[in-house]
């Protein structure tokens, strides 16, 4: 497995724009997480599948548009999404990306050019930096990144709505807030649904299959002060999930934390 | 004290329009409250006050929107409010009022005929039925109407912002939901500002001063089910009691229950 790539703070000049995050990473001028790139700019999630099953993740994003809310699709083996950046090349925007076969982990490559097949579908799904943008904006403090910590997140007992193979549990984030800022992220993410929107679940972990919040199964445990409550977003480990589940011949995602960075506006997804 | 106004179960008709509501009130035909009276038309909560301290309370409501939300004020001495009703006449338009003088409690009249004073200012303002109207229309449960109680209101530990001699505690009115329902009447009640917008807590009743959700300060006790959470709106009963706190030489209000019913619809009122 190849080493962690170099951090943000080694890297002295942060690009401002999408364009220009997409060409430092294109240009091997940047190796790190994205997180910080572009402020402002959408990164999305990515997966990557065989047109045969496509089709039906499509139609399961569709089902699911809070977890899995689909910023762009691409045709069968074009590398390029042009709504979100005129000269995307998926092949070669992100730092580093995860290349599956049946299910299994077999490279960690900095491009795809040898991954690429002329059946690939690309998926740039929507992301919670946005959303997260929009309430750091409002003055709301999220602890995970107060405490540099990986945001936590939690299986529920909510199942999504199948679309042929795809099946499986909701995952969620949590961001532990104060009830007045619980409500005003209400009505701020409500704002963002291309980027999951309003919260699914506040207040009770248990009601959603949530056995002990201290531990979730992706992420850092939270740290919960007291007079905070728990708020639940659907998250974009969701569909991850879901494939990992199916097992498909052959799949491809960006390694964490090296979103796809976009020349959309976070605030182009505001509906209002 | 009179007796309580007939009940709307002995009244055969009921009026569909705000305008027809105030004209079965103004000619006697219609002595009850007004719950149920011209549906999807916006009541309002009254208090009337001399112009020597009308100022400071429209003050107080400009700095405490969400407990006191202005649909219209009156000229000193004008009974009209035309841009609610351009007939509205506020001394013959209510089923039922208070009178108070030096805070106390001096009459419960049918009309204001005998109690007019050409200093006297006409507040109207927003009322949570229109709010309500709007949950119910989006098949949220509300227990208080389930039950036919009175829904629980509590007095905080949120200090209201002070004007001139006007003061007291934030009195909030609460609904036990679920936590999906929660979130989406966040969502609802953000849309209607004039009627006291979004909640103003969540969750965590001691945490706003509430020692005993079972044991409200006016209205009835309430049923909270397993998987329920407490959600809490700025009341209108705020500004009653900080009226009875500074005990104006003369006031008068509606009686519980006897709105005004205006030509104005809720819908009007959503922002988007």
């Amino acid at each position: 497995m190849p080493a962690m790539p170099a951090t943000k703070s080694n890297q002295p000049v942060i690009p401002q724009t999408g364009l220009d995050a997409r060409l430092a990473i294109r240009n091997g001028e940047w190796t790190g997480p994205t997180s910080g790139m572009a402020p402002g700019y959408v990164q999305g999630n990515l997966a990557i599948l065989p047109a045969k099953v496509a089709s039906d993740f499509m139609r399961f994003c569709q089902l699911n548009p809070k977890p899995c809310p689909v910023l762009a699709a691409g045709a069968p083996g074009d590398p390029h999404l042009p709504s979100l950046g005129a000269d995307l090349d998926i092949r070669t925007d992100l730092c580093r990306y995860k290349v599956f076969r049946n299910g299994e982990l077999i490279d960690e490559p900095t491009d795809l050019m040898k991954h690429w097949r002329d059946d690939l579908v690309i998926f740039a799904l929507g992301c919670s930096f946005s959303f997260e943008d929009a309430l750091m904006q409002d003055g709301i403090e999220l602890r995970h990144i107060t405490n540099s910590t990986t945001v936590p997140m939690y299986r529920t007992s909510i199942e999504t709505t199948a679309a042929g193979p795809f099946h499986g549990p909701l995952v969620v984030s949590m961001r532990p807030l104060k009830p007045a800022d619980a409500i005003r992220a209400i009505q701020i993410t409500t704002r963002f649904p291309a980027v999951h929107g309003a919260p699914v679940h506040i207040g009770m972990p248990e009601s959603i299959g949530i056995k002990d919040i201290m531990k979730p199964e992706y992420g850092d445990p939270p740290q919960i002060n007291p007079g905070e409550i728990p708020v639940f977003w659907a998250c974009g480990v969701t569909p991850q999930s879901v494939v990992a589940t199916v097992k498909p011949e052959f799949c491809i995602t960006h390694y964490p934390g090296c979103m796809l960075v976009t020349d959309r506006k976070n605030s182009e997804y505001a509906i209002m």
